[in-house]
């Protein structure tokens, strides 16, 4: 019941919406005043009332046709070597014929210096049509190992892309979860203000599908939709997007449900950490990734269950825990309790 | 409100049982038991216990991923003029490096001789290679007209394919309205005999999204959950698209809907055609094209909605009424009412 | 031996300059003097000083480098339904994602209105991102029949693709056959004036291999040296392409060669037209297509070599008969003694 | 005149036979007495007598043509960081959709566990499909750095590719200078015997330009003719690549201008050795990376032309001296001369 933040449905109140609107009718493909609103929200809660908001239904294909969007051909995006978009896309950057320019990550991040010296070794006076140019920095906020960008980072690397005249894309699929941990020092409105494109991902905190995209640079907009259509991610019945996101983001419950989430996963962090445990990355969202003995996960999944992560020995292994939206308190304790017995 | 087939929510009994499975955890990715008693009842429906059924979220999605699934690079799709891929997909299937092969379509359909010919001029003894080479045929049933193959054409046009080793593909998007009007000839285990993979459409007829794409040739699709990831059409939550076909499908909702929507599609029909106006084309499926004059368009549209669809002269216009799972008999016969005053 | 145009291997002068320069140490990848000199000879030609010059292998190879370099992925290039890049490339240019948007053609042409349609079809002013923004006109100069755009329809052509914003490409795999023919009124500056990028052939007149690529419109152009090295285009020694065009166009050996090659053509076009022959396309270029009695031509390949083109009836084929740089009087005055005979 | 491999024409006797040959008549496209006569010689020269013989133009175009050819959409390309598909041709394989998997490289090398690993980190039992398919292993012989591998080397590599079922593809740009160095134990059978694909390549030996590429593995060309084209890389004139190939071969000419290149290089070598220069790699080949002081360089370049390559620290930096058929013996003398006064 820890394997990952998908397991269930979505969250009590967004099939309520479905249900008290399921008979209007509504013009389809995200022309709908549901659409509407949920971007007014968005754009509001941004504080960018220039932004440009589009509903896409899952992480992937929003990484796919953002960056086919805004990518010349023979141009490709730079991001960490642990980024979704380098390992567990099948391919979908590449698809579009683009390389994906991989950087050797720190605990899922990369620095605003390697991307600088990424772009420079990719020039060369007399001939840089040799090598692909690299025209976009993509990283994922929080990462795919759980961990966060500080303001700071988050400032020198949107610095470094304004220098080079390439855009910053931030992957939030998790987003909820990385702005309301505690050790967080990046709102909402930071990510706004310091990227040209980043989404807030709806599939992983308790809707039943959704990333909504915001352009806050809307030069890189301009003939989006057709990207979504010629990518097969227009969704006919569009207002199922925009009303899940009118309901998780105008009353806070998007924020509210991933704090408790990451509370829940710091509390299963913490009875590892008593127990003499130590985490595989600094996490302080709603993953976390201790590294057991293989003896001790077996005894674990007799009653819980959780992801193999990475080998790290011949006699370790480390586990993820994940916590969502759906995780109850009962489950957490239960599972502490076991730890404890460890 | 007789704009589209895709104007409101969804079935009651789908959100229902959306309702009843929430808090149920289930493995993400279509790896759920929902996909797979979905699975099991379309194959039995279809009478091929062997076919290989995925699910996708849209028509488009499904085309583009089943075309670039089965086509070497250098291979084009032949298809209608007037074909959906070839019409209003945004260059999908090119975009994945592909050509979409159009001939001219009569009432929206293909012949098996056009199909024949097509495939005997695109090959020279001293050079094919200079030609794209024709693997595949794509047909719509019923048509992006509302016309139906007959079960004969179908047999043809199978046999056809067959005779070049090339796959037929029948985009079924409206497939329930297409099987259940009275005009049809031709059942689902048909369709699943006479093609190599075929998909039951859901978005439009019921369904919040979801299209069922059957593999009945098991050959196709060995690698096909590959081409989904890569496409970003992985939906993570995977049982929505398992629940709703149950839903659909498992006590016949799916056709009782669907006929039920052709019957009050061919009411109005007659409606027009009992004041004299000629109909665009010859359908007996839930989308109706009466060729009206500009001004009865302009009367129509005070109190109704409907779309225009083409041009036919400097006076008048053909115009689409479409019917769905959600038109009710009320206002069938407003429209119809108004129809007589004309 | 009129079996096409490149049936040889190049004009003695071009194997000359070669010999002589052979030692010579230069630059690779085009950037060298032969480049650098060959294209200030065609700036001065086109009266186009401000034209940025690329030099290529081959036809579909340049084809598919402009068109891929122009468009945005959902956008498709309008050309001939007989154009070569409709046919006769493989789908080379849907293998960059992009759809080629076929018109209808009167022998081997399209005109201004026509484009203009196909525009306009193609937006909707409630969702246009539905279908392919076409984005370009392509036209062959001569066409792949042989015969000529008058400057007359070129204007149009080029003011309609203005008025649209969209750039016209202009084929020239035979250019020079179709600016030396009798009837031509249109000149090199003319195209270069009417078109945005135009190539003027030479594998088919006389070179080894090699089109020089004309951008007249240089915004089209600025990474156009990315798009050569990423389709794999770039030659190493790029000054072979350089040397070939110096020779063909410095002292207009490249029109010269044309002419003589076009008069041949006519003298064998009047011999079938005396007998009684129809022509199947009003060509005045160096291709000529005569439809014979498939007797006739059975009895004239005995002798003379030359390709069947189409099959007119049960009786009758058109086939085509080629003139170059390397025919010989000698050669024609004996196909033309022949054809008196028949 | 050390810059590269590709400064001059050709040799000599490949002038000679265009210039006897020049006005014989001969089929376009490869379909053509010289190519049948190349691909026999070659054939026989690699003891393969069911080898599949196709001719390129370059080697980007190559690479890309063949891997294109091979891979299915999904699939990546296994190579080494260094390699040239990964560095230096401007995303050509991504641009047909596929990733290239790159492994951090020694001297230029990557081993048979490190594809084996890849492979193995690549399959997850429970959804390979989130993951690019590592299907093909590529590998330059002799590599970007001048290095080779083993006899044991390259069969080790090739019985894991075997294993795995994935084809082995040779990038053989510089292969005679490879096979032809005095501390190469790899025959030209061998490389037959142990790669799926490889290349014989001309461009940087003494050819104008051409690639001959050679499927030892039928079962991959079927429809590789298809891919020539369709990549606009199909040469018009194609007899000049069977003529180039047949000069080089028939009479050892290849191997032996090749020898004496590498002779020349080790020479060079031997000089910056002697003069305790350090090497950059341990390259036995044509290109030598000494590692130089940069006011040696500074020195050096009055006199002698070559290629800055690495910045090996604040003070130092490797560059290329490359040696080629074309490099005389006096020109190396007076490069030996100098290196001793330095």
């Amino acid at each position: 019941m820890f394997d990952s933040d998908y397991l269930e449905g979505c969250l009590p109140e967004i099939l309520e919406a479905l249900q008290k609107t399921n008979f209007e009718q509504t013009s389809g493909y995200g022309n709908d005043k549901y659409c509407e609103k949920a971007a007014e929200i968005i754009r509001k809660l941004c504080a960018r009332e220039d932004a440009d908001i589009h509903f896409m239904v899952g992480g992937t294909q929003t990484n796919q046709t953002v960056i086919a969007s805004i990518l010349r051909p023979y141009q490709g995006v730079i991001c960490a070597d642990t980024g979704h978009i380098n390992v567990h896309e099948t391919g979908a950057v590449e698809m579009t014929g683009h390389k994906v320019l991989a950087l050797s990550a720190q605990e899922g991040k990369i620095t605003a210096k390697q991307i600088e010296k990424t772009i420079e070794s990719h020039y060369r006076e007399d001939g840089p049509e040799h090598m692909v140019q690299p025209a976009m920095a993509y990283i994922s906020f929080p990462t795919e190992k759980g961990t966060l960008y500080t303001l700071s980072e988050l400032e020198s690397i949107s610095k470094t892309c304004q220098k080079h005249h390439i855009p910053l894309f931030i992957d939030g699929a998790r987003l909820g979860y990385g702005l309301s941990s505690p050790k967080c020092d990046v709102t909402l409105q930071d990510i706004a203000r310091l990227s040209d494109v980043f989404y807030i991902g709806g599939t992983k905190q308790g809707a039943l599908f959704g990333e909504a995209v915001v352009f806050c640079n809307r030069n890189l907009s301009v003939d989006y939709r057709y990207f979504i259509k010629q990518h097969g991610a227009m969704l006919a019945k569009g207002r199922l997007l925009g009303m899940q996101f009118q309901t998780l983001l105008e009353n806070g419950l998007y924020f509210e449900v991933a704090r408790r989430a990451d509370l829940l996963a710091l509390e299963i962090r913490k009875a590892f950490e008593e127990k003499g445990y130590k985490m595989f990355t600094d996490s302080y969202t709603n993953q976390q990734f201790p590294i057991l003995p293989n003896e001790t996960i077996k005894k674990l999944k007799e009653n819980f269950s959780f992801e193999n992560w990475v080998k790290v020995d011949e006699k370790r292994t480390a586990v993820r825990f994940c916590t969502s939206w759906a995780t109850t308190q009962e489950q957490v304790q239960t599972l502490i309790q076991e730890i404890k017995t460890l």
